[in-house]
């Protein structure tokens, strides 16, 4: 699995809560909810784009399901101040640039959230060229946030 | 944060997928989904249970449906043989008796995905005291696996 393409960094667009606790668990958490996120879009990947021969309808579903749910879980309170530095899981990758462009952070985050509520749509319809054009789009979104505000590996 | 309360163990009861890659990469995934959770019924908890002052619809329902989310990912593809020993971001806390006995695992399993599904739905409608007896329910099945499945902080 192409991890680097897989996990997205984003912020929440809709929600968010007050202070999630310590920068350390703010990291962890956010750590989970991309890893979660790759294991979800490495499944999509493979029943859509490289083996659709297996491709399962409601499988896919639950997994743009999932994929939505954490895009609109208000990830925005685990990117509190000095969180570009610090240990969750691991050291975090993201750069300080993220603090340093607000009005570009929140509109990759918004895009992404977009992306991911749109795949969870069509998923439904389980039209499978459909289904992969918008996941390629979604792709784009994570890209573009790593591109920008995450270090590499 | 109570995270020995707030973590679950379940495997999915609902959806599962093929096999989900090396043993390493199934338990970091399950620990990320778990810690995912745990930050989502932090959420909950804190505007349910702890602070009801700060009760916001909004932010506990997109904090359910995250978790309902996880729930029906299909995360019995992440609970392989051999998946009782190894490491993902950390040691596995899974007990050897899970795999010895797959019917009381499904049986909790099933439990947590319909309180988790369950507080989705009661989320929506916005009665706080409903959604915290709710949220108490999906807590004792959390607990339950752990009792029988989970090694000990």
């Amino acid at each position: 699995m192409n991890r680097t393409f897989l996990l997205a960094i984003s912020l929440a667009a809709v929600t968010t809560v007050a202070a999630a606790g310590p920068i350390e668990d703010q990291i962890r958490f956010r750590q989970s909810a991309y890893s979660f996120i790759s294991w979800n879009t490495g499944k999509i990947k493979k029943q859509v784009v490289d083996q659709p021969a297996t491709y399962n309808k409601e499988q896919v579903i639950a997994a743009a399901n999932a994929i939505a749910a954490v895009a609109n879980s208000g990830l925005g309170a685990l990117y509190g101040a000095g969180t570009d530095q610090g240990t969750g899981w691991k050291p975090t990758q993201l750069k300080p640039e993220f603090f340093k462009q607000p009005d570009e952070a929140r509109r990759l985050a918004i895009e992404f959230n977009t992306a991911a509520n749109d795949l969870a749509r069509i998923a439904q319809g389980g039209d499978l060229a459909a289904i992969k054009a918008q996941f390629g789009k979604l792709s784009e979104t994570c890209k573009g946030c790593h591109n920008s505000f995450r270090q590499r590996d």
